[in-house]
Order: structure tokens, then sequence, then C-alpha cells
């Protein structure tokens, strides 16, 4: 947005809910609407800012965003919750999962293999829901595509 | 390197030491040196574990190995030695300034401003000695590419 | 107590309970009895060190000791036993429910998103067992105050 | 602001910076011009959504907001340059150099005594500064005041 | 091993699942094999490299680098998988479980309370599971002791 | 001290500095010392409560506190004033530099290469102001020894 266009804060939510959606699918806002109850303003906030203000913004591709992310929830720890959505994210956005799990092995050098280990059996309850085990594997062509 | 292929310690550490360089330049070999008289066998193993088998495997571009890395620096804290030699890594590998500073901006979503602050004066200091300030700026043409 | 009083060490685990029992309720109690087969020792230092010395001193109320409380839990992460602890010592000593989501909203500056958001569901799940979501609706008058 | 507001991103950061100085004084806007050249995006989404947005919220006054703010910083760890920031903010919206040394005392409960030394040393830099030191005295009347 | 001598990945791998085994136990190849369809190669990493290379060195006895481990463990939070593998491994080394209860409550001043109590009740579920509990009690003799 | 023992807090003071002594030697003061301005009542409790109540236990040795510490430290980030201290006092209290430099290499496998680096740089320090480097050279024997 050019600096001199006026908004409304509902504006700026509704612009962050399609950010949010391209890269999140469903899982954003499932986390948008468990907060409805306890704080409505921290959902407005993941929204309108860090999906509206900062994912949307063109100086790097949404695929690095993600590998940045991926990085920063794997070394603060305790993020398995945001880890489940990010790697689903990851995949949404064209990381493959080959990839995923390489950028969570070259995270033991910098974190440590226990911090390495969370992440990967994270990022392993989300491929195992999508049918991507094993990594490495490529899934069966479906019927149709013959 | 194949299963199969034997190797000595000493060749392990020669592979690593030419993956670190195209990574690092002198700055990875500048930490090495400072390890010699304290914990020679810590510079081996940064060498020739976290290059020589980690950095060297082919899933993942170096390019994309410096975002994940930066991520993680930034989320660790106090990690402002290794943010100067990888803010200068990933420059060597590619990343422009804009993308690196995007990339910290970024981080202010899951680590906070704080740390997003602490990683993006670390890297200020390398783009300065780099000539690379401000960042969005492009450097002036040199007299002879005229 | 002044410098001069001379004290059992009995006598200073039971005046931590006193000042734990008032902040903590029966959760702090439990925690305790929880490690009587583990490390009664750590139990012993939680009342008679934390509560009797520290949480006992004149120089910060109480619910300002709980608004301190309350960012390091969010901000070390992993803490969401403690956090469950004292979200209810928070209400005890006078925050509203108000408060706390503000201030758990006010943390994603600072510790950046996912952290937020794991506080604010370990608050929700507090709020939910007292019968005080949504956030923000009083509860409803009883029957007996009419 | 009310929902239906309309606004400019410029008009969202001065009324950013106005919460800002009123909080950080001086300190804050330091930071803002030292981002001028490497991240202007970071230091308008420091003014614009971490004060103009969170810290303007009425739910929880600037008081407490600090108190909260001095406990994640402590917890964090490495965030001695905002330590800096915030000790000067919680002395200007009104905590006692008293409240701020006890709440940090109490930060060794929660975050052990390492993170609890780092951050007092921080504060009696500010305290210093301030010609507040020893804690616990009466700064001089000045001659005028009698 | 020499510098010399010459080892394929597949010999180191296998020396450092013996190294693994004296230590951890079964639990160790657990984590191996829970990696086997995600991530194979972190799993041959933590063998070969953290166990063959690191934890097989002559210069710190196996009992020390568990107490360094646990200390470890215990300070970055969000391990409480590892400090399960590892509370484990403690007894398999020789610490006792007065031991590992007193180093914890050690870490109370140097990690705080609340990753203290984490881990004591990550070895409480350990000790119960090999019937250690109440820890400061002798094990009956067993009937041909007699 | 026995349950039943009354003491005061200032003869539980003179307690703790006797341990803080025999660990840190002239470090442990000068840290007391420093918070006199600011915080005497953080030093009380450090001397007090961390050295006079929990070091002083019998229940680990001296140098296996020192080892526990040294991973804390290290896995902390941001302790390097503390790791200068507790450096020393693993010196003191009978560690080698030997020792010393494998739990810090040892701690890379946990808390991934920067925090082992920060911590063996902190080590390295300590060691040359105490004429120990190269690590793993004999000081050279004094003239009386012949």
């Amino acid at each position: 947005m050019s600096n001199g266009q006026s908004t409304t804060r509902d504006e700026r939510f509704a612009h962050g809910l399609e950010v949010l959606r391209k890269v999140d699918g469903e899982a954003g806002q499932r986390v948008v609407d468990s907060l409805a109850d306890i704080s409505p303003e921290l959902g407005h906030q993941v929204v309108a800012w860090a999906f509206g203000e900062i994912y949307d913004r063109p100086g790097l591709a949404p695929r690095d965003r993600q590998l940045v992310t991926l990085g920063m929830l794997t070394a603060l720890g305790g993020c398995e919750a945001q880890l489940d959505v990010h790697v689903n994210a990851a995949l949404n956005v064209g990381l493959t999962p080959e990839e995923i799990t390489e950028a969570l092995l070259h995270s033991a050098v910098y974190c440590g293999m226990p911090k390495a280990l969370n992440a990967t059996f994270a990022a392993k309850k989300v491929f195992a829901e999508r049918g991507l085990l094993p990594v490495g594997q490529q899934p069966a062509p479906s019927a149709t595509s013959a």
C-alpha cells in the first residue's frame, strides 16, 4: 500500500486475512477463531499486522519467509503448535518435504540435537497427515494421471 | 560421499575446509584459528562435521541454508559474533542486503522486537564494513565501469 | 523479619507456606505435594525461599509481582504448567482477566507471536475453568445478589 | 481508534511517535534513527505498530506495561540494550528505583541468578546516569525547593 | 581413532551405535528408529557424530557428560523427551537418583524454579518407571540377598 | 544444618560467604560488592541462599556442581560474565582445563555450535589469565620442584 492510502482497521484485517489464507490455509483461520473468546485483539494483530503488514511485503519470497520461520521456531523451542502450522505453510508455498527435512537437519548445527529432533518430529506429524511419508519417496501417481 | 568410501579424519577436515571457505571466506578460518590453543577439536568439528558433513549436502541450496541460519541466530539471541559471520556468508552466497534486512524484519513477528533489533544492528555493522549502506540504494558504479 | 531474628528451617517453611497460600491457593500446595517423593528439598525451597523470602518482601505489591511473573513465564517458553498456576495467582491477587489478556497481547511485541499465543491459550484454559470466558463480558450476577 | 476510522500509514506512524515519546523519551527516537539506513521499515513497525497499536491501548496502565516488559527482557537474556531503554521508560512512567530493583530481585525466582544479575547491572547503569544511586536513599532536595 | 585411520560412513555409524547403546540402552535406538521415515540422516548424525565422535572421546567420563547434559537440557527448556532419555542414561552410567535430584535442585539457582520443576518432574517419571521412588530410600533387598 | 537449629539472617549470610569463598574465591565477593548500591538484597540471596543453602548441601560434589553449572550457563546464552566466574570456580574445585574444554565441546551436541563457541571463548579468556594456555600442555614445573 502506498503511504498515502487511507484504510480502516477492518480493511487492514480483511487484507491480512487474504494473505493468511494463501500461506496457512485453514490452519491460520483456526488460530484466529480460537482466540475469539479470550483475546480477539491478538487474533486481529496476527492477521492485520503479521500477515497484512509483514508477510505481504514483496522483498522476500513466501518460500524464503518459511525457511526463516522454520529456523526461528526450531531455535525458540516449545513452539510445536506453531511448527505444525508452518510446516504446513512451507509445503503450501512450495518447499518440498526433502527441503524442509534438510533445513531441520541443518538446524542441528546451530540449535543442537534436542531442538532439531523436536522440530523434525513436529514435521513428521504433518507429513504423515498429508501422506508424505517416507520422505524421499514419490507419492504413487493417481490412476487418473495415467 | 558414498557410504562405502573410506576417508581419514584429516581428509574429512580438508573437505570441510573447502566448503567452509566457499561459504564463510576468511571469517570461518579465523574462528578455527582462534580455537587452536583452547579447543582444536571444536575447530575440527566445526569444519569437518558442520561444513564437511551438513553444509555440503545437496538437499538445500547454500542461499537457503543461510536464510534458515539467520532465523536461528536471531531467535537464539546472544549470537552477535555468529551473526557477523553469517550475514557475511549470506552475502557471499547470493542473498542481497534487501533480502537479509527483510528476513530480519520478518523475525520481529516470531522472536519479538528486541531480538529483531539486535540482529538488524549486527547486520548493519557488516553492511557498513562492506560499503552496502544505506540498504536499498545501489552502490555508485566505479569510474572504470563507465 | 529483622536481621537479628532467629528462626529455624521449619519456621521459615511455615512462614513461606502462609505466603504461598495467599498467592497461589491450592495450586501451590499441589506442586509441593507432588515433589514429596522425588525432591522434598525443592519443595522446601519453593516455599521457604521463593515465597517466604522473596514474595513476602514489601517493596512490590503482589499484583505487580504477578505482572512481572506473567512476562517472565511467557518469555521463557515451555512453562505452560507454571502459567496455569500464575494466571490463577494473578486473578487471586486482583488482576482482571482483561488486564491479564492485555499483558499477554503486550508480550507479542517483545517475545513474538508464538510465545504470546502459547501464553494466551494457557490463560484461556484457566479462565474457562473459572467461568471467566468470554473475556470482556461480566459474569451474570447471582440470584442471591438481587 | 474506532474500527471505522480511516488512517494513512503516515498518520499511524505519527500517532505511534507520540506514544513512544511519552514512554521512552529520546531513547526511543534514537533507536528509530539508527535504523534509518538499514531498515526504516523496522523503525516504522516499532513506532506505528508496537507503540501506536499495542502500547496505546487503554486496557493496561503504562506502569504495568513496563513491569511486564522488564520481566520479559530479563527472561529473554541478551537484551541489555533494550533493558537500558526500558529501565528508563519504567522510571518515566512512574515506577520507583526501589520497585524496579525489587522486580529484578523477584526475577531470580523465575529466571535464575545469572539473568537477574545481568538485568540488575543494566538497571544500575541507568540509575547511575540519572543520579539515582544508591537505591533506597532519597536524592538530596534541590536548594530551590526549600 | 588415529587421524590416519581410514573409515567408511557405515563403519562410523556402527562405532557410534556401540557407544550409544552403552549410554542410552534401548532408548537411543528408538529415537533413531523413529527418524527412519522422515530424516534418516539426522538419525545417522546423532549416532555417528554425537555418540561416535563426541561421546566416545576419553577426556570426560560418561558420568560427567551426563551431569553437563542434564544441566543443558534443564536450561534449554522444552526438552522433556530428551530429559527422559538422559535421566535414564545418567542412571545407566552410574549417577544415583539422589545425585540427579540434587543436580536438578542446583539448577534452580541458575535456571529458576520453573525449569528446575519441569526437569524434576521429568526425572520423577523415569524414577517411577524404574521403581526408584521415593528417592532417598533404599530399594528393598531381594530375597536371594538374605 | 538440622531443621531444629535456629539462625539469624546475618548468620545465614556469614555461612554462605564461607561457602562462596571456597568455590568462587574473590570473584564471588566482587559480584556481591557491585550489588551494594543497587540491590544489596540480591547480593544477600546469592550468598545466603544460592551458596549457603544449595551449594552447601552434601548430596553433590563441588566439582559435579560446576559441571552442571557450566552446562547450564552455556545453554542459557548471554551469560559470559557468569561463565567467567564459573570457569574459575571449576578450576578452583578441581576440574582440569582439559575437562572443562571437553565439557564445552560436548555442549555442541545439545546447544549447537554458536553457544559452544561462545562458552569456549569465555573459558579461553580465563585460561589465558591463569597461564593455562595452550590447553593440553603442562605448565612448566616451578624451580622449587626440582
